[in-house]
C-alpha cells in the first residue's frame, strides 16, 4: 500500500511508493559511471588556468598573486553568468500585463579546490571548512548590497543534476527580488508560528530526535536526517540545533561544525550509492529577513537517483521510491565514515 | 544582458538567459537518438500481450473482446500504481506532528495506439482524437467518485522526461486531496479575479493574441504559444478561446479541434527538435472547482532539453537559454505540419 506524506514546511504531499520501493542497498549506481577525465589543460577550473576564468572575487591563497596558481579556494563570476550586475531595477509591463526587468542580479562559481578529480567527500575536513568559509564570505559581502534580495548557494553534482563540468565547484546567485517559492515557504513557516508561537522547522528538528527512526547523524550544532516526507531516496536534511534564520549568522565554531556532518553526510551518500549524482541546496531566509522566530535555515541534500516527470512538474508531488526509514536505518548501519 | 519575466499565473520568475541562448535550429537531438526496439513480444503494451497488464478499464475496440487484440486505444491500471484504490482516506499524524495518509488514488495508463513505434506526431488525426476521448470518458467516470479530489493527465516521453516504456502511452492519476501546488495556482487566479472582475488566463490569452510575436498556432477553439515566461526552450501552452475551468467539460466538437491542434504543436516540435524527450500536462481544475469564472483549464507541452538543476529546486526558478519570441517565429516560419 503506498503512503500519502505531507511535508509541512510547504504543504505539498510526497507519494511513497513501496510497491515499486527497492532496498536501499540497490539504488547504487553501476561502477564506474562517473569519469573524472579533462584535468589539466582543458579545465578552466584547474590550477594553470586562471585566465580563462574571469577575475577571482575571493581566492584563499598565500603567497601568491591573484588569478595566479596557489589557491586552495576560489571564487569567480561564472563565465555564463544567468544573471550579471549592471542593469535596472524598475520592473516593466509589457501589453500593460506580462511583467519583466532586467537579468540583474549575481552568478559566482566556488572551486572547492585545485582537484579536478576530488569532489567533497574525499576532501580533507579541513578543505571542506574552506570552502563553507568562502560561502560565507561571498554571502555577507553581498548582502550588503541593497538590491539584491535573496542568496541562494547550490551544488550540481552530475549531469542528472545539472552539471557538465566536472571539476568539483558549487555557486552562488543573488537575486534583485525573493523568488516566489521562497516567499511561500516563509508564508507557511510565519502561519504556523502565528498558531503555535515555534517555529516548525525547530519542532520538526525535535520530532525528528523524538522519532529517532529517520536521524543519520547529530553533531554539537547540528541533526542530519532523512525527512518524514523525503522527495527522493535518500534525500538528507541538516538543521542547525541552534535556531537562526540565516546561514550568513553562522559562526566559526558552527561553521566547522557544519562543515564536519556536511562531509559525514556527503561520504555516507558517495560510498551507499557509487558517487551518485546530486543537488545541495542551503535554504537561508531572505536577505530582509534574515533574523525571524518563524524560519531555520537548513541544508537540503538531494540525490538525483529518480526523474522529474510529468506527474511532478504537475502536482507538485514527488514520488519516492524509498521508506525514510528504510534508508535512514541503512545509512546509520552502514557507517562508511 | 540576461532577462527576469514573471509568469503571473504562478507569480515565479524565469531567467532568459539570453548570454548563453543558442538560436531555435540549434536545439534539435542528435538525428536517431531515439530508438524504438522492443516491440512485440516482450512490450506490454502491444497487441497480443494484454494478459501482460492488469485488466482493461476502457478500450475502444470492435468485434473483439475485452483484453485481446482489436483496440485502437486501451486503458489499463498501472501495474506499478502510485496510488491504489482501496484504503482509508482519514488523516493520521505520527508523533502528533507528521501528516500522512493511505496512499490511496487512481493511477493508470492510456496505450495510445497499437504501434509501438508511432507516438502521437506520426499518428493520424482521427487516432489522436480517440485519444482525447478516451482521456474524457476516464475523467468523467472518476470525478463521480467522492473520494478523489483531483485528476491530473500527463504524458512523459522519452528517459529525460520520465519514462523507460518506449510504447507511447500517457498517465492519469486522481488523488485523494487538492495538491498544494494546483491549489497556489488556483489562489493566485482568485485574487486576480478579485481585483480584476477577470480570468487571468482569458487575459494572457487577449494579452498573447495582440502581442502575436510568441503565437504559433490557432484554431477555432484553441489558441497556442511559448508563453512570455518560458521555463524551457519552446515550451507551448495551448488554451481554449472559450473559458472553461475543466477538461472534463470539453465537448465533442472541441475536443475533436483539440487534438487537432495538439497534434500540430507535437509534429513542430516533433520535426523541430528531432523527436525530444518532453512532458505534457492537463492542467485542469480540482474536481470541487469545475466551474469557476476564475480558472481556464490548459495544456503545458514542456520539451526536456535542459536539466532541472538546484537553482531551479531551491528557489523555483527555471533557467531558459532561448527567448520564446524567437521559437515561437521559427516555430511559425518552420511550418513543418
Amino acid at each position: 500500500m503506498p503512503i500519502l506524506r505531507q511535508d509541512v514546511s510547504i504543504k505539498e504531499w510526497v507519494i511513497i511508493a513501496t510497491e515499486r520501493a527497492k532496498r536501499p542497498d540497490q539504488f547504487a549506481q553501476v561502477a564506474g559511471e562517473r569519469r573524472y577525465e579533462g584535468s589539466g589543460k582543458f579545465c578552466p577550473f584547474c590550477p594553470g588556468n586562471e585566465d580563462k576564468t574571469p577575475p577571482e572575487v575571493l581566492a584563499f591563497r598565500k603567497d601568491s598573486l591573484p588569478n595566479s596558481e596557489g589557491w586552495w579556494v576560489r571564487v569567480i563570476p561564472n563565465k555564463f553568468a544567468s544573471l550579471v550586475p549592471q542593469g535596472w531595477l524598475q520592473r516593466r509591463h509589457d501589453h500593460d500585463f506580462f511583467p519583466s526587468m532586467d537579468g540583474i542580479g549575481v552568478h559566482e562559481v566556488i572551486v572547492e579546490s585545485p582537484a579536478h578529480d576530488r569532489p567533497i567527500p574525499l576532501l580533507e575536513e579541513k578543505q571542506v571548512e574552506e570552502i563553507l568559509f568562502a560561502y560565507r564570505a561571498r554571502f555577507r559581502e553581498l548582502r550588503d548590497n541593497f538590491a539584491w534580495k535573496a542568496i541562494l548557494i547550490f551544488k550540481n553534482h552530475g549531469e542528472r543534476a545539472g552539471t557538465s563540468l566536472v571539476h568539483p565547484h558549487s555557486q552562488l546567485v543573488a537575486t534583485p527580488m525573493v523568488p516566489h517559492d521562497i516567499r511561500l515557504r516563509f508564508e507557511v513557516a510565519q502561519e504556523y508560528y502565528d498558531d503555535t508561537g515555534q517555529c516548525i522547522y525547530c519542532v520538526m528538528l525535535q520530532k525528528e530526535l523524538e522519532a529517532k527512526e529517520r536521524l543519520v547523524d547529530e553533531s554539537s550544532h547540528f541533526v542530519a536526517f532523512h525527512p518524514f516526507a523525503s522527495r527522493a531516496p535518500f534525500e538528507t536534511w541538516i538543521l542547525p540545533r541552534h535556531h537562526s534564520s540565516s546561514f550568513g549568522n553562522i559562526d566559526d565554531a558552527e561553521l566547522r561544525d557544519f562543515a564536519a556532518i556536511l562531509r559525514r553526510q556527503l561520504r555516507e551518500i558517495f560510498f551507499a550509492l557509487n558517487d551518485p549524482d546530486y543537488n545541495f541546496i542551503i535554504h537561508t531566509a531572505p536577505l530582509e529577513d534574515e533574523d525571524k522566530d518563524y524560519y531555520l535555515w537548513h541544508v537540503q541534500i538531494l540525490p538525483r537517483l529518480t526523474t522529474i516527470a510529468g506527474f511532478e512538474l504537475g502536482s507538485g508531488i514527488y514520488i519516492n521510491t524509498a521508506l525514510p526509514e528504510a534508508t535512514g536505518a541503512f545509512i546509520r548501519g552502514a557507517n562508511f565514515d
